[in-house]
């Protein structure tokens, strides 16, 4: 048996590898995915064509790499300042619901509305629409691992009976995910925090009245 | 007083605007929205570019009256088929709020599955993800007509005691729309009847169990 070698990221620059997510950030939210090149991201962050290359394998993965680490940035940054647990690895149960789901969608709007956000995050959204192999990619890598937190923290509340049991977590969440998804991608109303707080009020205790 | 003008419409010729729809929303599908030109649009209808700018002043205008074209001929086939009242003007109102929802949101299955839809309503939500403007003209001009249908149908159910008195329709009608929307444009899951049946329980009834 020989040593493992080291895994990528510990061999990268650290300093480049910033560089290069920082441009390619930059550079999809200016110009578009399809004009998003390997070369115009070299060149931006001042390091060789190869040097991406020796790392990634397209544009995709590269900004794919690039969103993984702006959400952990993210989240690590929501940490510091104290607002609940890292959105990449659980969300928080305090044994509140609906506290703990308006606490994780407040901070969601607050990164929906970051500018260092936005525009990266609609280009490569956009272009998932119209290019089905980026868009599930997208969707694997990105999407599904934070909505499984919901489920999670759904099924955590079922067992303590604050959900119904028959009711499928992954159906569930998307009654307060895809109304801020909609709202911030198709621009058809305006988000807040007031806004998921009442998603979430809805969703738990539904439309109907409760002798209905 | 003189006499009105008759209608832009009545002066079309019925052959060449059905010819000119059909060529925006084919080329907007293959090529996406950046590359579809007035141009191309005349070119693939067999018209002079000059008939277009007779009757639109842009392709975002040929291609947002195609849309509302498409959707009136879906609603007509519906109603013809006997699947209820045509989308474009009320939803239906047998007093079971549940059902009428559901019977709504099959058929928009039915439509977000139809290749004919598909292809260019993509190309056209995925501009306006990244073109604010044209984005903002779609949710006007076909999106939003459409979900205040659904405003109208939960005010009449919150007058008949089906819907809390306290809820905000605009809001409401996103806990089943939004999710549906989210599947379709980002392919998180597959869509079907049985997952837009299940929204609407979820929605009026609440994930919460009812002594909660």
């Amino acid at each position: 048996m020989v040593d493992k070698p080291a895994p990528d990221a510990s061999r990268r620059s650290e300093k480049s590898r910033r560089a290069i997510y920082d441009a390619a950030l930059a550079l999809v939210g200016e110009v578009g995915y399809p004009k998003t090149t390997v070369e115009g991201i070299a060149a931006r962050a001042g390091v060789g064509k190869q040097t991406i290359y020796r790392w990634w394998s397209s544009k995709a993965d590269v900004l794919l790499e690039a969103f993984l680490d702006l959400g952990e940035q993210a989240a690590l940054a929501a940490r510091e300042a104290g607002q609940g647990a890292p959105r990449t690895y659980a969300l928080p149960d305090t044994g509140d619901l609906a506290a703990d789901l308006k606490l994780v969608l407040r901070a969601t709007v607050d990164e929906l509305l970051d500018p260092r956000f936005e525009a990266p995050s609609r280009a490569l959204a956009a272009e998932g629409v119209v290019n089905e192999q980026l868009g599930r990619e997208f969707v694997t890598k990105l999407l599904e691992p934070q909505l499984q937190l919901y489920v999670d923290r759904l099924r955590a509340a079922q067992d303590a009976g604050h959900v119904r049991p028959g009711v499928d977590p992954r159906i569930a969440l998307e009654l307060f995910v895809s109304p801020l998804a909609q709202r911030w991608l198709q621009r058809t109303a305006p988000i807040s925090h007031e806004y998921t707080d009442t998603l979430v009020d809805y969703a738990l205790h539904g439309l109907a009245p409760r002798d209905a």
